[in-house]
């Protein structure tokens, strides 16, 4: 079975955000075991302080590293990514579940993740141009990843 | 105030779904007025059969065109349309507050929006390449109103 780590920062705060991700996560279940790695977030005295800022990303971003499996196919997600439709990327993860079946998403603080870790991305993925609270993109993340499976298993998926 | 309309078909099914957007609800009824309009959705009894789907769109489509304000920006989303980054939306979004005064947003069912529907509207709209379901859809928009009103305001807001 498919290993799927999906590296986050800061555990999420609403209690719909918890159920939803704990729904889609059991959904999920079926075709991957999951593997959710919360990390602490960095505080940040000063949010107008860009060293700061950029400290707390770095660190950040050395603790993501250490926590990625050896061998996975990363993404890491950035606005900046390249944007793929539901087809190719149920088609990119095709290949990584039947190429080293081990997928690692990362996805940053409310500042981003470093460039440490967006060098060490396989792919580098943007789901909107849009800029989405990182807690609700938690739950985006686990609704696309379920597609995808979904998708790759020829199942309808209701829209 | 401004007056802000979503146009949506079928009820959320989902508790989290439900609560997510009652609160945003809540948070966005500083900024506007909110009214959403949930239709119903048409049955489909196959699947696979296009003319029933084109047919039960267009149905929607008319009652969605019935409910629309008259005056309003019409905001129609879908996947083929155009997509902004946060702070072009926020200044769009603008732009209609300072002309009419009134917005209408418009989520279709899981088979699309009538060609109608997409004609009538002033801006179509993509959130992204992705295909999300138009439950969770509708949490995201909320999201992004919230947020796009909050950049308005000159607020801060949390990523």
């Amino acid at each position: 079975m498919t290993n799927l780590t999906i590296i986050t920062l800061g555990s999420l705060k609403e209690k719909y955000l918890v159920d939803a991700v704990s729904e889609y996560k059991k959904r999920l279940s079926s075709y991957a075991k999951v593997d959710e790695i919360n990390l602490k977030e960095e505080k940040i005295q000063d949010e107008d302080n860009e060293r700061e800022i950029k400290n707390a990303i770095d660190i950040e971003g050395d603790k993501i590293l250490s926590k990625i499996p050896d061998g996975a196919w990363v993404v890491a997600l950035c606005v900046e990514g390249k944007q793929v439709d539901s087809i190719k990327l149920a088609q990119k993860i095709g290949e990584a579940v039947d190429s080293t079946g081990k997928i690692c998403m990362i996805i940053g603080s409310s500042h981003g993740l470093s460039d440490k870790v967006k060098n060490r991305a396989d792919f580098r993925w943007s789901v909107s141009e849009l800029t989405f609270p990182h807690q609700l993109m938690r739950v985006m993340l686990y609704e696309i990843l379920y597609r995808s499976f979904s998708i790759r298993a020829g199942k309808k998926y209701h829209k």
